[in-house]
């Protein structure tokens, strides 16, 4: 084993002890606030500590490990620790856990940068309990809003008890935004959680941009009726006007390069097996890293859903809700990261990120730059997300190589 | 008002005495066995009683009355007195109040038939109690399975427990099959329950035959999948492809005279607006009043599914939930029975009945005949049914003159 991959072996078996620190028995959900949330940022202290950095915590209980003084500008390089229910063991852990052995082995070859770099490992990026994606980095962006703070979690609890609960401060989240003066720029490797690494053959991606989205709630509104007494030509069955919506959404995606586009979510009413259904309501999830394609394609799948109501006589219902701008990547720290890639002796790939990543929220206070990770059948999101070592070893190497090669 | 209208009025106020007879407040339901159907079937002894005919009620509980002595072949007329969940008033209980009706004006007029009539009132079509669709009518046909006996109720009760509380004799009912020497047919008067009469301005309709009916589940297994990180190229999408096999199903059944099919259930997994789903279940229903068609109809449906999972690269499903035969009417009742409908002064209009009745059950054991009673909108099990004086007075008269016509 190359003295690369013992580190990925390394870093590979920290994310099998993170993936102990679990609120339930057997597999893997960790929340903001749980105790298993406060396990694993104790777990990632004690590893900054060990790389030499110096480790404290901020307001919303972000763990923050810090190399250099305090007059030098600072990069921030960073992920999550929290995850999704029975999550896999590296969306957001990997990144934290790359981050550290980067530090680890410029402390072993005692080499200096000419900048300060902080490790961050954000403590809600998924949003599970309360709903509140990219909590932690909003709060290093400024973006914090204090309206959630009364936000209750399932058992009633409020965000601002669980912040307290957690260590941290309600009262001081608005205005912990981090100086952009500061900073150099926010650096993340994340899995790539797609297939697009796995089909190209290559082990590492570089993020060119994040996608916006654009997600509706769509119904159809026909008329319910007896499955036996309704002849064809008199019905208005709300769900064949569905499917040939859903159609519609894949042929308009598959028309437009980049694009992606889904139908997740479809309930029918009244749902029985000898009633045509009367009423579909249906997701629409829209999503291209250039805006003005993202709401035209948005607006032309608006179109063609009111011409399918028109020719049915079913009523069309759309809903916004919500709309998310892309955000580039910088292009200064991308050229970097994608030598430093090619310099590892891997094939450079760029990609979009079609899922969100602290990387959008950080990109409103500094420059932002990705590095992916191919992952086992882009899977994830489930227990079965899988990194192998060898790619793992790739990142190490290239996110060494960058900070070497950032000035 | 006429005559005939007089005796359609006492029908619909029958009708809305019969709706107070309920296991819930606001709304009609009436299962099988229950107080409510046996306070319902008092009413109707009662008004049986009132039209001159010898009532009694057999080991399941079906209220008889008699007109005609024993010696004489029978007619038998008949429909049923329980309901669906939140029902309307007329299924089923119109041709019960029709039947006594007709029986009431034969007395009033003094008039003599040259067969015995007996009026049926089932106790259970609709199954919804025990899932034992037909059960009334099975007993008097001689399919009454004794396995069923041991079928519990949502609360635990056991179908002979339920047959005992509501008087009758579980031990009887193998055996309580009307002997076919002694019948000369069977008639059902029922509401369309669908919205054929209404758009064909025709108050009544001659139900040539029932359809028989495919019911098969069908499941489409892709690969779940982030809906932003996984291109359209690379997805292997179970809602897509359900979608195609949907459209197909309308095109199919459209293209074939006198078919419908219809998809009432469809369910989603993991069912959430950012995963592409893996796996769909749905429902397929197809009807069809000859046997071949429909099952040529079903097996290009299950060929279409094929082909679709196929090129999608998901995997198909398809299990055969049911199948049931089309019953044939009776031609020379039928040919009475339109006789008997021109002969009122209305267009005799023929058409199929995609639900099932009571009529397929005792087809087994008699030549059967039914007529369609127009209901506003074609609307059905649903507190929204609806018929008027007129055609119910329509169905008086041209029922009276089919029991005057036969011989």
């Amino acid at each position: 084993m190359s003295y690369t991959e013992s580190h990925a072996a390394a870093v590979l078996e920290r994310c099998d002890e993170l993936a102990a620190f679990s609120e339930e028995e057997g597999r893997l959900t960790r929340r903001f606030g749980t105790p298993a949330l406060r396990q694993a940022g104790e777990a990632v202290r004690s590893w900054m500590e060990s790389a030499g950095l110096s480790v404290g915590r901020d307001a919303i209980g972000n763990v923050i490990g810090r190399f250099g003084d305090r007059s030098r500008r600072t990069l921030l390089i960073g992920s999550h620790l929290d995850t999704v229910r029975d999550a896999g063991r590296y969306d957001g852990m990997l990144g934290v856990l790359v981050a550290i052995a980067c530090m680890e082995r410029l402390r072993a070859e005692a080499r200096s940068l000419p900048y300060a770099v902080e490790v961050i490992a954000f403590a809600d990026e998924e949003g599970v309990r309360f709903g509140t994606g990219y909590l932690g980095s909003s709060v290093v962006a400024g973006r914090f809003d204090p309206s959630a703070l009364e936000l209750r979690d399932s058992a009633g609890v409020t965000l601002a008890d669980a912040v307290r609960a957690f260590g941290g401060d309600p009262d001081r989240l608005t205005d912990a935004r981090r100086d952009p003066g500061d900073l150099i720029g926010y650096y993340e490797v994340h899995i790539e959680q797609g297939p697009v690494l796995e089909a190209g053959d290559a082990p590492l991606g570089v993020v060119g941009a994040i996608s916006g989205q654009s997600r509706a709630r769509v119904t159809f509104t026909g008329q319910a009726g007896h499955a036996g007494t309704v002849p064809m030509a008199l019905r208005r069955d709300a769900l064949s006007a569905a499917a040939h919506f859903v159609r519609a959404v894949e042929e308009v995606a598959h028309g437009q390069e980049g694009a992606v586009a889904t139908v997740g979510e479809l309930e029918v009413e009244p749902g029985a097996s000898n009633v045509i259904p009367g009423r579909v309501a249906l997701s629409l999830d829209v999503r291209h890293t250039a805006d003005l394609v993202r709401r035209s394609l948005t607006e032309r799948l608006h179109e063609r859903a009111g011409a399918i109501a028109g020719t049915r006589g079913v009523a069309l219902g759309w809903e916004v809700v919500q709309e998310v701008e892309a955000v580039r990547c910088s292009q200064e720290l991308t050229e970097l990261v994608s030598a430093a890639v090619a310099a590892a002796g891997h094939p450079v790939l760029r990609l979009a990120s079609g899922a969100g990543h602290d990387a959008a929220m950080l990109s409103i206070i500094a420059p932002v730059a990705m590095l992916f990770v191919r992952c086992a059948g882009g899977i994830s999101h489930n227990p079965a997300e899988s990194v192998t070592v060898e790619d793992v070893a790739a990142a190490i190497e290239a996110s060494s190589r960058f900070l070497k090669l950032l000035r």
